[in-house]
Protein backbone atom coordinates (compact mmCIF):
# COMPACT_ATOMS: atom_id res chain seq x y z
CA UNK A 1 0.00 0.00 0.00
CA UNK A 2 0.98 3.37 -0.91
CA UNK A 3 1.47 6.19 1.70
CA UNK A 4 -0.64 8.50 -0.06
CA UNK A 5 -3.75 5.80 0.70
CA UNK A 6 -2.48 5.40 3.79
CA UNK A 7 -2.02 9.08 4.98
CA UNK A 8 0.51 10.13 7.90
CA UNK A 9 -1.93 8.88 10.88
CA UNK A 10 -2.31 5.69 9.15
CA UNK A 11 1.17 5.24 8.58
CA UNK A 12 1.94 5.99 12.27
CA UNK A 13 -0.75 3.94 13.70
CA UNK A 14 0.66 1.00 11.34
CA UNK A 15 3.89 1.35 12.49
CA UNK A 16 2.61 1.46 16.12
CA UNK A 17 1.02 -2.17 15.22
CA UNK A 18 4.11 -3.73 14.17
CA UNK A 19 6.03 -2.21 17.16
CA UNK A 20 8.16 -0.50 15.03
CA UNK A 21 7.14 3.31 16.81
CA UNK A 22 5.23 4.55 19.69
CA UNK A 23 4.71 7.57 21.57
CA UNK A 24 1.15 8.81 20.17
CA UNK A 25 0.06 8.99 23.71
CA UNK A 26 1.16 12.68 23.44
CA UNK A 27 2.34 15.31 21.60
CA UNK A 28 5.81 13.92 21.75
CA UNK A 29 8.26 11.58 23.43
CA UNK A 30 8.21 11.29 27.45
CA UNK A 31 11.87 10.02 28.24
CA UNK A 32 12.94 9.62 31.88
CA UNK A 33 13.06 12.39 34.39
CA UNK A 34 10.35 14.35 32.42
CA UNK A 35 12.49 14.97 29.74
CA UNK A 36 10.22 15.51 26.48
CA UNK A 37 10.77 15.95 22.90
CA UNK A 38 8.50 17.00 20.01
CA UNK A 39 9.55 17.57 16.29
CA UNK A 40 7.71 19.21 13.43
CA UNK A 41 8.96 19.24 9.00
CA UNK A 42 7.79 21.75 7.51
CA UNK A 43 8.15 21.55 3.81
CA UNK A 44 8.07 24.14 1.22
CA UNK A 45 5.13 23.68 -1.28
CA UNK A 46 3.41 21.29 1.37
CA UNK A 47 3.33 23.16 4.63
CA UNK A 48 4.67 26.78 3.33
CA UNK A 49 4.84 29.13 0.61
CA UNK A 50 7.88 31.07 0.15
CA UNK A 51 5.44 34.07 -1.25
CA UNK A 52 3.27 34.00 1.73
CA UNK A 53 5.70 33.78 4.49
CA UNK A 54 8.69 35.49 5.11
CA UNK A 55 12.04 33.44 6.24
CA UNK A 56 11.37 35.45 9.70
CA UNK A 57 7.69 34.04 10.38
CA UNK A 58 8.77 30.47 8.86
CA UNK A 59 11.47 30.06 11.55
CA UNK A 60 8.60 31.79 14.10
CA UNK A 61 6.41 28.89 13.03
CA UNK A 62 8.33 26.25 12.74
CA UNK A 63 9.55 26.97 16.41
CA UNK A 64 5.96 28.04 17.31
CA UNK A 65 4.05 24.38 16.20
CA UNK A 66 6.95 22.96 18.45
CA UNK A 67 6.53 25.15 21.28
CA UNK A 68 2.73 24.52 21.15
CA UNK A 69 3.27 20.67 22.04
CA UNK A 70 5.26 21.47 24.22
CA UNK A 71 2.72 23.36 25.82
CA UNK A 72 0.48 20.42 25.51
CA UNK A 73 3.21 18.73 27.52
CA UNK A 74 2.72 20.20 30.60
CA UNK A 75 6.57 21.50 29.75
CA UNK A 76 9.06 24.20 29.94
CA UNK A 77 11.36 24.48 26.80
CA UNK A 78 14.73 24.18 26.93
CA UNK A 79 16.49 23.81 23.70
CA UNK A 80 16.07 24.14 19.81
CA UNK A 81 17.27 21.62 17.44
CA UNK A 82 17.15 22.91 13.61
CA UNK A 83 17.60 20.05 11.02
CA UNK A 84 17.87 21.82 7.10
CA UNK A 85 17.70 20.36 4.02
CA UNK A 86 17.73 22.89 1.49
CA UNK A 87 18.58 24.24 -2.20
CA UNK A 88 22.24 25.37 -2.59
CA UNK A 89 21.90 28.28 -4.10
CA UNK A 90 19.79 29.67 -1.11
CA UNK A 91 21.08 33.30 0.42
CA UNK A 92 22.94 32.83 3.86
CA UNK A 93 20.88 36.00 4.85
CA UNK A 94 17.68 34.23 4.56
CA UNK A 95 18.97 31.10 6.71
CA UNK A 96 19.81 33.62 9.18
CA UNK A 97 16.64 35.66 8.86
CA UNK A 98 15.14 31.88 9.46
CA UNK A 99 17.10 31.26 12.63
CA UNK A 100 15.87 35.16 13.59
CA UNK A 101 12.76 34.17 13.75
CA UNK A 102 13.48 30.63 15.44
CA UNK A 103 14.61 32.82 18.37
CA UNK A 104 12.59 32.48 21.42
CA UNK A 105 13.30 33.95 24.98
CA UNK A 106 14.77 31.59 27.36
CA UNK A 107 15.12 29.06 24.31
CA UNK A 108 19.06 27.99 22.86
CA UNK A 109 19.08 26.79 19.79
CA UNK A 110 21.27 24.45 20.80
CA UNK A 111 22.28 22.46 17.03
CA UNK A 112 21.15 20.74 14.54
CA UNK A 113 22.19 19.65 10.98
CA UNK A 114 22.28 21.83 7.75
CA UNK A 115 22.80 19.70 4.46
CA UNK A 116 21.83 20.64 0.85
CA UNK A 117 18.97 19.31 -1.12
CA UNK A 118 16.63 20.10 -4.27
CA UNK A 119 13.47 21.60 -1.77
CA UNK A 120 13.84 22.95 1.47
CA UNK A 121 12.75 20.68 4.22
CA UNK A 122 12.95 22.49 7.61
CA UNK A 123 12.70 19.65 10.97
CA UNK A 124 12.78 21.68 14.92
CA UNK A 125 12.71 19.70 17.48
CA UNK A 126 12.18 21.03 20.82
CA UNK A 127 13.55 19.25 23.99
CA UNK A 128 11.75 20.54 27.67
CA UNK A 129 11.30 19.45 31.23
CA UNK A 130 7.62 18.69 32.15
CA UNK A 131 6.38 17.60 35.82
CA UNK A 132 3.34 16.13 35.00
CA UNK A 133 2.40 14.86 31.02
CA UNK A 134 -1.06 14.63 31.19
CA UNK A 135 -1.41 13.05 27.21
CA UNK A 136 -4.10 12.43 25.14
CA UNK A 137 -5.19 8.84 26.99
CA UNK A 138 -6.65 9.67 30.51
CA UNK A 139 -10.28 11.81 29.04
CA UNK A 140 -12.96 9.99 31.43
CA UNK A 141 -16.83 9.98 31.21
CA UNK A 142 -17.99 12.45 33.51
CA UNK A 143 -15.03 15.38 32.34
CA UNK A 144 -15.19 18.56 30.05
CA UNK A 145 -13.44 19.60 27.13
CA UNK A 146 -12.00 23.22 27.34
CA UNK A 147 -9.96 25.46 24.90
CA UNK A 148 -7.69 28.24 26.19
CA UNK A 149 -9.01 30.73 23.42
CA UNK A 150 -11.12 31.39 19.99
CA UNK A 151 -10.67 29.30 17.00
CA UNK A 152 -10.68 30.57 13.53
CA UNK A 153 -8.42 33.08 12.93
CA UNK A 154 -5.81 31.21 11.26
CA UNK A 155 -7.77 29.47 8.81
CA UNK A 156 -9.08 32.67 8.00
CA UNK A 157 -6.34 34.69 7.42
CA UNK A 158 -5.05 31.79 5.17
CA UNK A 159 -8.11 32.16 3.35
CA UNK A 160 -7.49 35.79 2.82
CA UNK A 161 -4.07 34.87 1.70
CA UNK A 162 -5.53 32.67 -0.46
CA UNK A 163 -8.25 35.50 -2.07
CA UNK A 164 -6.16 38.22 -2.22
CA UNK A 165 -8.44 39.97 0.36
CA UNK A 166 -7.43 43.28 2.29
CA UNK A 167 -7.80 44.74 5.64
CA UNK A 168 -7.98 41.67 7.83
CA UNK A 169 -3.80 41.86 8.75
CA UNK A 170 -5.35 40.51 12.59
CA UNK A 171 -6.16 37.32 10.88
CA UNK A 172 -3.51 36.99 8.75
CA UNK A 173 -0.88 37.85 11.52
CA UNK A 174 -3.02 34.65 13.40
CA UNK A 175 -2.12 32.77 10.37
CA UNK A 176 1.45 33.31 10.34
CA UNK A 177 2.42 33.88 14.11
CA UNK A 178 0.63 31.32 15.71
CA UNK A 179 0.22 31.81 19.92
CA UNK A 180 2.29 30.37 22.19
CA UNK A 181 0.44 28.70 25.48
CA UNK A 182 3.06 27.75 27.41
CA UNK A 183 2.05 28.81 30.64
CA UNK A 184 -1.75 28.15 29.70
CA UNK A 185 -0.49 24.25 29.33
CA UNK A 186 1.94 24.06 32.38
CA UNK A 187 -1.15 25.00 34.36
CA UNK A 188 -3.41 22.67 32.82
CA UNK A 189 -0.49 20.06 32.96
CA UNK A 190 -0.95 19.83 36.62
CA UNK A 191 -4.59 18.87 36.69
CA UNK A 192 -6.04 17.41 32.89
CA UNK A 193 -6.57 13.80 32.34
CA UNK A 194 -5.74 14.65 28.65
CA UNK A 195 -4.17 18.02 26.34
CA UNK A 196 -3.71 18.13 22.54
CA UNK A 197 -3.24 21.76 20.95
CA UNK A 198 -5.40 22.25 18.46
CA UNK A 199 -3.59 22.26 14.50
CA UNK A 200 -5.79 19.72 12.81
CA UNK A 201 -8.91 20.96 13.45
CA UNK A 202 -11.30 20.80 16.61
CA UNK A 203 -13.15 17.46 15.82
CA UNK A 204 -10.04 16.11 14.43
CA UNK A 205 -7.88 16.55 17.41
CA UNK A 206 -11.33 15.84 19.74
CA UNK A 207 -10.57 12.58 17.62
CA UNK A 208 -7.59 11.93 19.24
CA UNK A 209 -8.42 12.42 22.76
CA UNK A 210 -11.77 9.87 22.10
CA UNK A 211 -10.10 7.51 20.43
CA UNK A 212 -6.92 7.39 23.20
CA UNK A 213 -9.24 7.38 26.43
CA UNK A 214 -11.72 4.96 24.98
CA UNK A 215 -14.50 7.70 25.51
CA UNK A 216 -16.96 9.73 22.93
CA UNK A 217 -16.60 13.45 23.14
CA UNK A 218 -19.48 15.19 22.49
CA UNK A 219 -18.69 18.88 21.33
CA UNK A 220 -21.43 21.85 21.39
CA UNK A 221 -20.98 23.76 18.35
CA UNK A 222 -22.77 27.05 19.88
CA UNK A 223 -19.81 27.59 22.88
CA UNK A 224 -17.09 27.36 20.93
CA UNK A 225 -15.30 30.91 21.10
CA UNK A 226 -15.14 32.55 17.72
CA UNK A 227 -11.97 34.88 16.75
CA UNK A 228 -13.13 38.06 16.03
CA UNK A 229 -14.12 38.75 12.07
CA UNK A 230 -13.89 35.53 10.64
CA UNK A 231 -17.34 35.91 9.82
CA UNK A 232 -16.70 38.79 7.43
CA UNK A 233 -14.19 37.21 5.52
CA UNK A 234 -16.18 34.00 4.32
CA UNK A 235 -19.46 32.19 5.06
CA UNK A 236 -17.19 29.09 6.03
CA UNK A 237 -16.44 27.49 9.25
CA UNK A 238 -13.12 28.48 9.62
CA UNK A 239 -13.13 27.94 13.56
CA UNK A 240 -13.06 23.75 13.01
CA UNK A 241 -9.84 24.19 11.02
CA UNK A 242 -7.43 23.77 13.06
CA UNK A 243 -3.56 25.75 13.18
CA UNK A 244 -4.92 27.90 15.72
CA UNK A 245 -2.48 26.35 18.27
CA UNK A 246 -4.89 27.02 21.59
CA UNK A 247 -4.79 23.65 23.81
CA UNK A 248 -7.67 21.32 23.72
CA UNK A 249 -7.83 19.30 27.15
CA UNK A 250 -10.38 17.43 29.15
CA UNK A 251 -10.60 17.74 32.85
CA UNK A 252 -13.05 17.60 35.93
CA UNK A 253 -15.36 20.18 35.44
CA UNK A 254 -14.50 21.90 39.10
CA UNK A 255 -10.64 22.26 37.54
CA UNK A 256 -12.39 23.26 34.26
CA UNK A 257 -14.07 26.21 36.73
CA UNK A 258 -11.71 27.00 38.78
CA UNK A 259 -8.70 27.43 35.33
CA UNK A 260 -11.54 29.82 33.71
CA UNK A 261 -11.31 28.34 30.55
CA UNK A 262 -14.50 28.00 28.03
CA UNK A 263 -15.99 24.44 28.28
CA UNK A 264 -16.43 23.14 24.18
CA UNK A 265 -17.93 19.86 25.03
CA UNK A 266 -17.80 17.02 27.40
CA UNK A 267 -16.86 12.97 27.45
CA UNK A 268 -19.52 10.14 27.89
CA UNK A 269 -19.11 6.51 28.05
CA UNK A 270 -18.73 5.39 24.43
CA UNK A 271 -16.54 6.19 21.20
CA UNK A 272 -15.97 8.90 18.65
CA UNK A 273 -16.61 12.55 18.31
CA UNK A 274 -20.30 14.15 17.86
CA UNK A 275 -21.56 15.83 15.98
CA UNK A 276 -19.88 14.33 12.99
CA UNK A 277 -18.83 16.07 9.82
CA UNK A 278 -17.16 19.28 11.46
CA UNK A 279 -14.30 20.16 8.72
CA UNK A 280 -10.74 19.86 9.42
CA UNK A 281 -7.63 21.04 8.16
CA UNK A 282 -7.18 19.48 5.15
CA UNK A 283 -10.08 21.21 3.27
CA UNK A 284 -7.84 24.67 3.55
CA UNK A 285 -4.08 23.58 2.86
CA UNK A 286 -2.39 25.48 0.69
CA UNK A 287 -2.96 23.67 -2.80
CA UNK B 1 26.41 35.00 -0.28
CA UNK B 2 25.05 31.85 -1.59
CA UNK B 3 24.95 28.54 0.66
CA UNK B 4 26.86 27.01 -2.04
CA UNK B 5 29.86 29.53 -1.95
CA UNK B 6 29.82 29.19 2.18
CA UNK B 7 29.34 25.51 2.86
CA UNK B 8 27.60 23.84 5.62
CA UNK B 9 30.89 24.96 8.03
CA UNK B 10 30.70 28.25 6.84
CA UNK B 11 26.92 28.46 7.20
CA UNK B 12 27.31 27.30 10.81
CA UNK B 13 30.20 29.97 11.60
CA UNK B 14 28.75 32.52 10.44
CA UNK B 15 25.08 31.58 12.63
CA UNK B 16 27.31 31.47 15.58
CA UNK B 17 29.12 34.65 14.58
CA UNK B 18 25.71 36.28 14.58
CA UNK B 19 24.61 34.54 17.72
CA UNK B 20 22.25 32.91 16.39
CA UNK B 21 23.16 29.37 16.76
CA UNK B 22 25.99 27.59 19.18
CA UNK B 23 26.88 23.55 19.92
CA UNK B 24 30.03 23.65 17.76
CA UNK B 25 31.95 23.05 21.17
CA UNK B 26 30.72 19.13 21.01
CA UNK B 27 29.07 16.41 18.58
CA UNK B 28 25.62 17.24 19.42
CA UNK B 29 23.73 19.78 21.84
CA UNK B 30 24.26 19.64 25.60
CA UNK B 31 21.83 20.74 27.72
CA UNK B 32 21.03 20.12 31.89
CA UNK B 33 21.25 17.49 33.81
CA UNK B 34 23.59 15.42 30.95
CA UNK B 35 20.91 15.41 28.34
CA UNK B 36 22.32 15.81 25.02
CA UNK B 37 21.07 15.61 21.71
CA UNK B 38 22.36 14.50 18.20
CA UNK B 39 21.28 14.65 15.18
CA UNK B 40 21.94 14.19 11.32
CA UNK B 41 19.98 14.83 8.07
CA UNK B 42 20.23 11.83 4.74
CA UNK B 43 18.61 13.53 2.12
CA UNK B 44 18.81 11.15 -1.27
CA UNK B 45 21.05 11.43 -4.01
CA UNK B 46 23.27 13.53 -1.42
CA UNK B 47 24.17 11.05 0.86
CA UNK B 48 22.48 8.03 -0.21
CA UNK B 49 21.18 6.16 -3.63
CA UNK B 50 18.24 3.75 -3.31
CA UNK B 51 19.79 1.30 -5.85
CA UNK B 52 22.85 1.33 -3.46
CA UNK B 53 21.36 1.02 -0.37
CA UNK B 54 18.29 -0.99 0.72
CA UNK B 55 15.70 0.63 3.23
CA UNK B 56 16.90 -1.56 6.13
CA UNK B 57 20.56 -0.14 5.69
CA UNK B 58 19.33 3.66 5.54
CA UNK B 59 17.46 3.33 8.73
CA UNK B 60 20.53 1.54 10.07
CA UNK B 61 22.68 4.15 9.10
CA UNK B 62 20.61 7.05 10.12
CA UNK B 63 20.36 5.60 13.48
CA UNK B 64 24.54 4.85 13.75
CA UNK B 65 25.45 8.76 12.68
CA UNK B 66 23.67 10.00 15.27
CA UNK B 67 24.68 6.70 17.90
CA UNK B 68 28.02 7.72 16.83
CA UNK B 69 27.86 11.45 17.71
CA UNK B 70 26.52 10.29 21.16
CA UNK B 71 29.67 8.12 21.78
CA UNK B 72 32.20 10.82 20.60
CA UNK B 73 29.48 12.52 23.99
CA UNK B 74 30.33 9.46 25.78
CA UNK B 75 26.91 9.19 26.45
CA UNK B 76 24.06 6.33 26.73
CA UNK B 77 21.44 6.42 24.12
CA UNK B 78 18.03 6.26 25.48
CA UNK B 79 15.50 7.28 22.42
CA UNK B 80 15.43 8.42 18.52
CA UNK B 81 12.79 10.47 17.15
CA UNK B 82 12.26 10.20 12.89
CA UNK B 83 11.33 13.03 10.81
CA UNK B 84 10.42 11.88 7.55
CA UNK B 85 9.75 13.35 4.57
CA UNK B 86 9.00 11.45 1.64
CA UNK B 87 6.97 11.76 -1.76
CA UNK B 88 3.43 9.93 -1.52
CA UNK B 89 4.30 7.30 -3.71
CA UNK B 90 6.23 5.49 -1.91
CA UNK B 91 5.10 2.30 0.05
CA UNK B 92 4.52 1.68 3.21
CA UNK B 93 6.38 -1.85 3.48
CA UNK B 94 9.68 0.35 2.28
CA UNK B 95 8.39 3.03 5.73
CA UNK B 96 8.18 0.06 8.19
CA UNK B 97 11.68 -1.60 6.76
CA UNK B 98 13.41 1.61 7.02
CA UNK B 99 12.19 1.74 10.97
CA UNK B 100 13.11 -1.61 11.01
CA UNK B 101 16.48 -0.76 10.39
CA UNK B 102 16.70 2.20 12.84
CA UNK B 103 15.42 -0.42 15.71
CA UNK B 104 18.59 -0.82 18.51
CA UNK B 105 18.49 -2.93 21.47
CA UNK B 106 17.34 -0.68 24.44
CA UNK B 107 16.86 2.19 22.36
CA UNK B 108 13.05 3.56 22.00
CA UNK B 109 11.94 4.78 19.07
CA UNK B 110 10.02 7.65 20.68
CA UNK B 111 8.12 9.40 17.81
CA UNK B 112 8.63 12.04 15.38
CA UNK B 113 6.91 13.46 12.53
CA UNK B 114 6.17 11.88 8.86
CA UNK B 115 5.46 14.52 6.18
CA UNK B 116 4.65 14.41 2.16
CA UNK B 117 7.88 16.02 0.37
CA UNK B 118 9.09 15.53 -3.35
CA UNK B 119 12.32 13.35 -2.79
CA UNK B 120 13.24 11.80 0.47
CA UNK B 121 14.47 13.70 3.36
CA UNK B 122 15.21 11.95 6.92
CA UNK B 123 16.45 13.59 10.02
CA UNK B 124 17.42 11.48 12.92
CA UNK B 125 17.43 12.74 16.54
CA UNK B 126 19.03 10.93 19.24
CA UNK B 127 18.46 11.46 22.71
CA UNK B 128 20.89 10.35 25.17
CA UNK B 129 22.21 10.88 29.08
CA UNK B 130 25.95 11.83 29.46
CA UNK B 131 27.92 12.00 32.53
CA UNK B 132 30.86 14.01 31.24
CA UNK B 133 30.44 15.39 27.15
CA UNK B 134 34.40 15.34 26.64
CA UNK B 135 33.85 17.94 23.74
CA UNK B 136 36.06 19.31 21.79
CA UNK B 137 37.53 22.49 22.85
CA UNK B 138 39.78 20.66 25.94
CA UNK B 139 42.45 19.33 24.19
CA UNK B 140 46.35 20.42 25.05
CA UNK B 141 49.98 20.79 24.10
CA UNK B 142 51.18 17.21 25.80
CA UNK B 143 47.88 15.43 24.22
CA UNK B 144 48.33 12.34 22.57
CA UNK B 145 45.81 11.75 19.86
CA UNK B 146 44.33 8.13 19.59
CA UNK B 147 41.54 6.11 17.02
CA UNK B 148 39.18 3.24 18.65
CA UNK B 149 39.90 1.15 15.34
CA UNK B 150 41.23 0.83 11.59
CA UNK B 151 40.17 3.05 9.50
CA UNK B 152 39.38 3.01 5.18
CA UNK B 153 36.69 0.38 5.23
CA UNK B 154 34.01 2.85 4.82
CA UNK B 155 35.23 4.43 1.69
CA UNK B 156 37.01 1.70 0.18
CA UNK B 157 33.17 -0.26 0.19
CA UNK B 158 31.85 2.43 -1.13
CA UNK B 159 34.64 2.58 -4.21
CA UNK B 160 33.59 -1.06 -4.36
CA UNK B 161 30.23 0.29 -5.31
CA UNK B 162 30.93 2.80 -7.18
CA UNK B 163 33.21 0.59 -9.38
CA UNK B 164 31.36 -2.29 -9.34
CA UNK B 165 34.10 -4.26 -8.16
CA UNK B 166 33.33 -8.14 -7.04
CA UNK B 167 34.95 -9.95 -3.69
CA UNK B 168 34.67 -6.81 -1.09
CA UNK B 169 31.69 -7.87 0.92
CA UNK B 170 33.27 -6.92 4.00
CA UNK B 171 34.28 -3.39 2.67
CA UNK B 172 30.99 -2.67 1.40
CA UNK B 173 29.15 -4.36 4.88
CA UNK B 174 31.18 -1.49 6.15
CA UNK B 175 30.08 1.52 4.56
CA UNK B 176 26.68 -0.22 4.79
CA UNK B 177 26.85 -0.27 8.13
CA UNK B 178 29.04 1.31 10.48
CA UNK B 179 30.35 0.73 13.78
CA UNK B 180 28.66 1.57 17.16
CA UNK B 181 31.49 2.93 19.63
CA UNK B 182 28.95 3.07 22.19
CA UNK B 183 31.10 1.95 25.10
CA UNK B 184 34.49 2.98 23.57
CA UNK B 185 32.89 6.67 24.12
CA UNK B 186 31.68 5.91 27.62
CA UNK B 187 35.23 4.94 28.19
CA UNK B 188 36.82 7.79 26.37
CA UNK B 189 34.08 10.03 28.05
CA UNK B 190 35.84 10.01 31.60
CA UNK B 191 38.96 11.08 30.82
CA UNK B 192 39.32 12.74 27.27
CA UNK B 193 40.19 15.98 26.80
CA UNK B 194 38.41 16.39 22.87
CA UNK B 195 36.49 13.59 21.34
CA UNK B 196 35.19 13.66 18.12
CA UNK B 197 33.28 10.87 15.64
CA UNK B 198 35.31 10.42 12.50
CA UNK B 199 32.65 11.04 9.72
CA UNK B 200 34.58 13.74 7.63
CA UNK B 201 37.95 12.29 7.72
CA UNK B 202 41.25 12.32 9.96
CA UNK B 203 42.18 15.36 9.09
CA UNK B 204 38.75 17.52 8.88
CA UNK B 205 37.84 16.02 12.23
CA UNK B 206 41.53 16.61 13.44
CA UNK B 207 40.96 19.97 12.58
CA UNK B 208 37.82 20.73 14.32
CA UNK B 209 39.84 19.79 17.72
CA UNK B 210 42.66 21.72 16.89
CA UNK B 211 40.16 24.78 16.36
CA UNK B 212 38.37 24.31 19.37
CA UNK B 213 40.80 23.75 21.44
CA UNK B 214 43.01 26.09 20.01
CA UNK B 215 46.19 23.62 19.28
CA UNK B 216 48.01 21.79 16.42
CA UNK B 217 47.52 18.45 15.97
CA UNK B 218 50.56 16.97 14.57
CA UNK B 219 48.91 13.50 12.56
CA UNK B 220 51.73 10.61 12.26
CA UNK B 221 49.88 9.04 9.11
CA UNK B 222 52.35 5.72 9.42
CA UNK B 223 50.79 4.78 12.35
CA UNK B 224 47.22 5.36 11.64
CA UNK B 225 45.67 1.79 11.49
CA UNK B 226 44.36 0.79 8.35
CA UNK B 227 41.25 -1.57 7.46
CA UNK B 228 42.75 -4.60 5.81
CA UNK B 229 42.71 -4.86 2.19
CA UNK B 230 41.69 -1.38 1.35
CA UNK B 231 44.73 -1.23 -0.85
CA UNK B 232 43.76 -3.96 -2.58
CA UNK B 233 41.05 -2.25 -4.05
CA UNK B 234 42.79 0.88 -5.14
CA UNK B 235 45.75 2.96 -4.48
CA UNK B 236 43.51 5.76 -2.64
CA UNK B 237 44.04 7.30 0.62
CA UNK B 238 40.53 5.61 1.85
CA UNK B 239 41.96 5.71 5.67
CA UNK B 240 41.75 9.63 5.38
CA UNK B 241 38.13 9.72 3.64
CA UNK B 242 36.08 9.64 6.88
CA UNK B 243 32.63 7.89 7.37
CA UNK B 244 34.82 5.22 9.55
CA UNK B 245 32.57 6.56 12.69
CA UNK B 246 35.63 5.29 14.94
CA UNK B 247 36.30 7.78 17.48
CA UNK B 248 39.24 10.42 17.58
CA UNK B 249 40.32 11.17 20.76
CA UNK B 250 42.83 13.68 22.82
CA UNK B 251 43.77 12.88 25.94
CA UNK B 252 47.26 12.60 28.50
CA UNK B 253 49.46 9.88 27.52
CA UNK B 254 49.28 7.74 30.35
CA UNK B 255 45.55 7.50 29.40
CA UNK B 256 45.98 6.54 26.08
CA UNK B 257 48.23 3.80 27.23
CA UNK B 258 45.85 2.84 29.64
CA UNK B 259 43.23 2.40 27.83
CA UNK B 260 45.40 0.47 25.10
CA UNK B 261 44.20 2.38 21.78
CA UNK B 262 46.46 3.45 18.91
CA UNK B 263 47.62 6.59 18.96
CA UNK B 264 48.41 8.62 15.73
CA UNK B 265 49.10 12.12 16.55
CA UNK B 266 49.96 14.48 18.87
CA UNK B 267 48.67 18.17 20.25
CA UNK B 268 51.78 20.80 20.14
CA UNK B 269 51.21 24.74 20.81
CA UNK B 270 49.94 26.40 17.44
CA UNK B 271 47.17 26.14 15.56
CA UNK B 272 46.20 23.84 12.14
CA UNK B 273 47.14 20.31 11.11
CA UNK B 274 49.86 18.78 9.68
CA UNK B 275 50.59 16.80 7.13
CA UNK B 276 48.81 19.29 5.00
CA UNK B 277 46.53 18.03 1.99
CA UNK B 278 45.36 14.62 3.62
CA UNK B 279 42.09 14.03 1.64
CA UNK B 280 38.59 14.29 3.23
CA UNK B 281 35.38 13.13 1.92
CA UNK B 282 34.04 15.05 -0.29
CA UNK B 283 36.63 13.85 -3.20
CA UNK B 284 34.42 10.26 -3.10
CA UNK B 285 30.63 11.55 -2.11
CA UNK B 286 28.39 10.00 -4.43
CA UNK B 287 28.41 11.90 -7.64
Amino acid sequence: MRLSELGEFGLLAELERRGLAGGQDAEGAVLADGVVVTQDTLVEGVHFRREWTSWHDLGYKAAAVNLSDLAALGAEPEALLVALALPADLDVGAIAELYEGLREPDVAIAGGDTTRAGELVLTVTAVGRSERVPGRAGARPGDVLVVTGPLGAAAAGLHVLQEGLEGYDELVERHRRPPLRLEEGRRLGRVAHAVVDLSDGLAGDAARIAARSGCRIVLDPESVPRAPRIEEVADLPFWTHGEDYELLAALAPGDAEALGYTVVGRCEEGAGVEPEGLAGWDALRPR
